[in-house]
Formats: structure tokens, sequence, C-alpha cells
């Protein structure tokens, strides 16, 4: 082991070291999961869900070794620990209670359920058929109420759901939020629709695009990024954009390309790397330790975010890559006000991965409304279509004609995840605020000339820390404080200057 | 597990149902291995070595478990087995005994001196110095001494290197092998040397190809070997080509492009297509066994050679791609006899991934009788560039110009492989037998029209058995021995026909 100033109780040095075991595996996992969606041939499906199910189970075993378990409850009680042993034991304790609250029976079936979930999944989206999908996704939410059940909780059992995905997260806390943003945007909106948008010219960018060039831009801009890229950091492609981190020297994103919007493909790539920044640049210590890279959802998403919001929609982003997008594009008519006002056109429409950074919490509210009112009780999933239909007309107005532009558009609720919705919602706003401190964007006197200045500081105020800090935590230290408003005002100001209100 | 005829035994249905783990694991490895060799970003090389190690020793303690280790044992003396249940037992066996006399330590430190001494390797080959590979290769005989020590042996301590590789394989075998091979060789090299081979068109073969229509025609070589490619088998692109399968559902090779002869990187394909095609038609109910798949390198070897050299070189095939080729190396030119002799030109060349049917058995030649030498400790590893080339100088008649093309061009002794190369050439000359008992080839009777008939044939008197039978059961389940004569023959005649004598 690396000789290393963070890490240097006896007890703690024994259990990184067993921990390597699981890193191992976790590493090995997640190659297959990376590699089941990008290059595995499809037959491979059945073996690849075989073959993870018993990984799985093999690095619970090993989590569950009676030495390694003594370990940790030895930790526990360890007063003079650096901040980062502080977060090992925490990190550590949380997996360990997952563990011992579940049965391995129940994690097993829930593994089984969700393999097949997904692929039912699958074929229910590409038939627009929701009842195919029913009987699963009614069973993956009464499993999910069992899994609410044996985790505990004091007031909702969406309360322990919501706990998986971000450490401490309450429906009380995303209720608020919620309950806060909610009228501000509404009315945003409203002003928005109601806006003569004569600078709003989509025509020229909304055609169709060169794949091949395409694909050189997010090279281009990745490698303008990232120095590094291609050396430790690749992008390839799958259905659907997502970022995985083996270790700081080999972390991967995915975009797509397959549609007509060329936005969707360049602004897909800018976000998965902003997750893919929060490992490149997490402590070389924390390599192989349970606190390598970032846990907090919010946070992940707040980089992802940030970049995507005040990078990609950017005017001097636009600019510097202007002649490679009318490239891509076959169109030499494309401004950067064109480019501008087109990637921060606000739109109501039915699918959550389009949305604008206004209607955007729509999609997020209407989840979270559903997936709370079903896991307490008072809805069920053979509602949901309709429940669905009528949140989506009552928020943004518009109606899906099928499942697959509604209620099957997520392949969240097939993996098994209820209540990771909110965190993307409250990442996002997360995300202003980092801006907001550095004192970037739109709104603010520091021009983003270029990505060295927000690397830097993000590696300092972020990165660096992995997962040492819980989201409360590091806020505190970087002396913020969660708050909203700070995005409705820039969501405000922003789009009162391109709307013209 | 699915109901099976072939595993009745109690017993032995334990055992299969706890080795899911070891398969599982060694799957991991599997998929882990090949993105290293097709798309890992080049400085997650180090992290993917510690992974590697990890679970290599994860599976070893896995593998040791007491409970499975007394199945195993209890499984050695049950009398009324089929023969897959015997093969089960036959493998674990062969396995436990590699644990059970390998100190763990051992294992672990050899993993990680290969690790490194593929990276020096590497650099040591395009600095074209032996120098610098040489404290590492000196390190890796010694290490494969010890283990010889450790594994036992009777009469050479290359004998059990050998066995590593190929059950029961000896080095008197192998010498005698060699004896009878070498003088029909030399004669038959010297007569082609001394032909006037008026038929040998290269000019227009020989140079540069168009890397995308290669590639298109590799797919559509592929698809016409087999009809699900792309559904539960792939091809990539790596430095050197290798077959790897993770089920029989999701089977892949990998070629390559780097020079400008297509010949290479189309016979690659091939060879690599016949490795793939014996996991492809495996039995289904040898899935997740420890007897899926083949396992004999032999047999292995000759199932690619014999697709290299009986339908890649085979002037019907050459006529059914014809235009493909063609278009390839953008020369109409190209004719079924212009590529058929240049698939099939003998000349005597340094690099052995580049030698023709006749001249590639020197190679091995040369490569065995060093290993021997250096094992049996009558020769230096310091001494070894220079016998390499008063070898090639011998039997080829030509000098290295440099280590990168002598010495130091294969992978296998920095990967720690010794006794390997032997079933190349043992592997090559069984394939000629395939080919005489299926009736194909340029000598016989049946034309090849097709991959229908060879596949149906190979299926089921090779692959569906798995590895259930060694190679010596093998060939007389199939009313056959091992005879040399017949690839000589086979060589005799068609390189008679083809430089005229």
């Amino acid at each position: 082991m690396k000789t290393s100033k963070v890490f240097t109780n006896p007890t703690i040095l024994k259990i990184l070291d067993y921990y390597k075991n699981l890193w191992a595996l976790s590493y090995a996992i997640g190659i297959a999961h990376w590699d089941l969606e990008t290059y595995m041939p499809p037959k491979g499906v059945g073996a690849r869900g075989e073959a993870l199910g018993r990984l799985s189970t093999i690095r619970q075993k090993l989590f569950l070794n009676k030495d390694f378990v003594s370990l940790i409850h030895k930790s526990q009680k360890i007063n003079n620990l650096t901040d980062e042993e502080k977060a090992v034991v925490r990190m550590l304790t949380r997996s360990l209670k997952f563990y011992e609250k579940l049965p391995s029976k129940f994690i097993e079936e829930f593994e089984n359920l969700t393999n097949k979930s997904t692929v039912v999944w699958r074929e229910a989206k590409a038939k627009n058929d929701f009842k195919l999908f029913k009987p699963y996704l009614t069973k993956i939410f009464n499993s999910n109420c069992k899994m609410a059940d044996y985790l505990g909780y004091v007031n909702s059992p969406y309360d322990a759901l919501l706990d998986q995905y971000e450490e401490g997260l309450t429906t009380k806390y995303v209720e608020n939020f919620f309950l806060e943003i909610k009228n501000p945007l509404k009315n945003l909106l409203s002003k928005i629709m109601n806006a003569k948008p004569a600078r709003i010219a989509t025509q020229s960018v909304a055609g169709g695009y060169d794949k091949q060039k395409m694909s050189e831009l997010n090279d281009k801009i990745l490698k303008y990024f990232w120095g590094e890229y291609g050396q430790n950091f690749r992008l390839d492609t799958s259905t659907h954009p997502f970022t995985t981190s083996f270790s700081k020297s080999d972390t991967r994103i995915t975009t797509w390309y397959h549609d007509r919007d060329f936005a969707r493909s360049l602004l897909a790539t800018i976000h998965e790397f902003g997750h893919a920044l929060y490992d490149l640049q997490s402590a070389d210590e924390l390599e192989m330790t349970s606190i390598a890279g970032g846990s907090s959802l919010i946070i992940h998403e707040s980089q992802s975010r940030f970049w995507e919001n005040f990078m990609g929609r950017s005017e001097s982003f636009i600019d510097k890559f202007l002649s490679d997008m009318q490239l891509a594009v076959h169109s030499s008519q494309l401004t950067v006000d064109s480019v501008y006002t087109y990637f921060n056109k606000v739109s109501p429409g039915l699918l959550r991965v389009e949305a604008d950074e206004v209607t955007y919490h729509f999609h997020i509210m209407l989840r979270f409304e559903i997936e709370k009112e079903v896991i307490e009780g008072r809805l069920e999933v053979r509602d949901l279509r309709e429940i669905w239909n009528a949140k989506m007309k009552d928020y943004l107005g518009i109606t899906p004609e099928n499942d697959s532009e509604g209620v099957l558009q997520d392949i969240h609720w097939s993996g098994g995840s209820v209540g990771y919705f909110p965190t993307y919602s409250l990442g996002t706003f997360l995300g202003a605020q980092w801006a907001d401190q550095m004192k970037v964007g739109p709104l603010q006197t520091r021009p983003l000339e270029g990505p060295t200045f927000v690397k830097l500081w993000l590696r300092n105020h972020i990165h660096k820390f992995g997962s040492t800090y819980t989201l409360v935590d590091l806020l505190k230290k970087n002396g913020m404080k969660f708050d909203p408003k700070v995005n409705l005002k820039y969501l405000q100001e922003k789009y009162s200057k391109i709307y013209n209100f």
C-alpha cells in the first residue's frame, strides 16, 4: 500500500487492505456493466445477468466476512481519525447496514427481478404497451416497499428509499424543495410562453447532422476539456448516455447519436464529462478505497449539470466551437446567437431527457409525486398511466400520445430504482450554486474562458475530497448551504434576457 | 440449474452449482482482459493489473473452499459417472493440483512479475533492445523452473510446463514429433526455394489496402461463416489477434490492420474464427461448467489452423470473395490464381506470425529448443539473442537485423508462458488430419462449398464435446491417432503443384 498521510490508523489500514478485494469485484462488475451497454452482442445478455448476479453475491459474502465486519465495528469506536478515515468508516457502515438489514435472498431475488424487468421494459417501450410492463412494475414497487421496511424509517417508507441514493435525504425535504420552486418556475414558464421569441431561430440548427463530424466534435470538445482524453478517459456510444469510472486513470463516458438534434449529442457528452471529471480529479490517495470518487448523487448531478448548463450552453463555448458545429450540421448559416438561443430554447415537451432548464423540474416533480404516492400506498401501479398523463397535462399542458413518450420513458424503475429522480432536480439547483461561487456564467463578471480555472476550482473545492464529506458537510466546508433561490434567480435573469420580458 | 441428462450425479450437481461462482469470476476476468487489449485507455493499465491480481486470488480462495475441495475428492471415488461428469472431475482435479502444489504467494508474485514484464517487453520491443528485457526474462525462466519443481515431473522439468498447456504432453513426445517432420520439411523447403515460381504473382496483391473496405470484408466473411455474427459473436481490433469466449452466446475475436499486407488481416480473422467456432458450437448443457468450450490447446489450434489453411487459403474461398478483395486493395487485376498463389507463397521470413505453412514449424522448433535448453539448465538467458539468430540462420538462412524481429518478437515469454509454442505446430498438423477426415481441401474429392458441412462435421466430431475428452481420447473416439504424415503429405502435394516440381 502506498504511503499516505490521510490513512495512518492501523485499523483503517487493515480495513483498506481487505477492501481492495471488494474494490476489485466492483471494478469487474463495473466493466461488465459498461460492456453490456456498449459492445456486448445482444444474445450475451442471459449469461451476463447470471454472472453479474453471482459476482454481487460474492461481493456481499466478502463484505460480510466476520473479520472484516469486526474491523468495521472496531473502527466505529475510534476517536482520533482524519476526515478521510472517518469517511471510510461512514461509507462502510452504510454498506454494512444495507447488507445486514436486507436478507441475501431478497437481494438476489430483487436482482433477478430487475434484470428481467429491464428486458420487458425495453420490449414494452418498443411496443408502446404499458400493460406488458405493469406486472413487473408492480413487483418492483412492492419490492421497494419491502426494502423500505427492511431498512427502517421514522416518517415515510419513501425516506428509506431516498436515503439509498442520497445519504439523509427525506421526503419532507424534497416536498419543501418542490414547494419552494414550483410557483416561481410556473410563473417563469408562463412568462416565457407568452413572450415573443424574436431571437429564437431554430430552423437552421434543428435539422439532421453528420454523425462522423459530430463524433469528431465530441472528441475535440473532450480533448479541450481534458488534455489526457484518450489516455485515462474515453467516450463510447450507448442507448442512453452514462459515466462509469474503474479508476481515476480509466474513466469512461458514453453519448448518443440517434436523432436529428445535434444539441442532444453534444450536451449529453458535456453532461457526462461533468460526472467523469469528479472521478478524474479525485485525490490519488483515495484510489481503491471506499471513498474514491463521488458518492452523493446530488453533488454528482450538480457537476454534470454545471458543465452542461454553464459551459455547454454558454456563448463563449459556442463561439469556440462554432465552426465545428457548422461542419457537423452542414450549415454555414449557424451563428453564435442562433446556436445560443437554440441551446437555451424553453419549450414544454414530453421527454425528460430532452427538457430545457425550466421545464425539466416539472418532469421530476411528476415522478417524485407518483413514487411517493405509490410507496405510501395511496396510488396503484395500474393507475400510473392515467396519473402520469394527467400530471403532464397539468404541469406542461401536453399529453403523451403513447406510453413510450409517457410512463415508459425512463429506465430507472425497470432497474429497480425508486427514489432516485429527486437528486436530478436538487443536483441541477446545486450546479447553479457552484457557478455562483465561482462567479462564472451569464450573470457573472468572470468570463468563462476555457475550462482551466473551472477545473481547478472544482478540484480544490469538491473533487479532490472524493466521498470524504456528505453533501451537507461539503457545503459547510465551502461556507455554503443549499439554496434553491440561486438557480431560480439565474433562470429568471437568463431567460428574461433571451425571451425579452 | 437446467435439467440435463449429462449431469445427474448428486455430488457432481453440487460441484457444478458451486462452480458457477468460479465461472462468474473467470467470466469477469475474461472481460477485463478483453477490454485491456481492445478499448482500455492506456493509463488504466496499473489499476487493471491490480484488479486482475486480486480477482485471481479471490478465485483461488473460492476454489480452495474446504467444502468444495471435499466434493472434488469425493467425486474422484465415484464409479458410474457419464463421460461429461468424469470430465468435470478430471478438469477440477487438474486445477486443484495446480492450486495445491503452487504456494499462493508464488502465484501472486508470478502474476506481478508477468504484469511488469509485459510492459517492459513492449518497451524493449519498441526500442529493439533485448538488454532491457533480459533481467525480466531471466526471472520468468527461473520462475518457470521453480514452477516445474512445485508441480513435479519424472524426466524433464520442461514436461511439467508442457503439461500445463496440453494435458500429458511430454518433452520426449515433442522431440520425436520434430524429429519426424524436420527433414521432410527441410527437403520440401529446399525444393520450393529451387523451383521456378512462374505462377507466383505477388506484385498486385502485396500493396496497401483500404482499412475500411478490409474491415467490411472481414465482417462479410464472418457473416458468411456464422449467420448469427453480431448476435452472439463479434470482431474487434487489437495489437495481436486473439479469441475469448465469455459464454457461447458471447464469443469474441480480434484482428489487426497494421501493415500493408491484406492477407494478414484476412487470414488472422479466419484463424480466430476457427477458435471461436469451438466455443460457439460447444453443447448447451456444458455452459457455465468447467468443461464448456475447448481446453486442449492442440485441438484448439487444429481448429484455427484448419479454417485458416483449408478454408482461407483455398481457391473456392478466394473465388467467393474475389470482388471484395479487389475493392479492398483497389485493384481489379486480382485473379483467383494470383490471390491463391499469394496466400500460399512460401518464403523464409523472420516473423513467426507472418510465416507460411512450410516455414512456420522451423519458428516453433527454434523456440522449443531454446525453452527446453534453458529449463533443463544448458542455456543461459543472456545468450538467447545469439542462439536465436544462429538457429534462424541455420533453419531458414536469414538473420534478424534487430531484436524486435528476433528474440523479442513474441509476447508469450513476457506473459510467463514457457512450453506453449509446441502446441502451435502440433495443432497445425492435427488440422490437416481433420481436413483428411472430412475429405475436404486441395487434395480431396469433396469441394469446399461454403461452411455448412464443415461446421456441422466439426460440431458433431469435436465442438459439442467441449472439454469432455482429452486430445488422445477425442482422437480415439473419432477412430484416429495423431499422425504427422498426413500434413507432410498434404504440404508435399499442394506445394509441388503450386511450385511445379
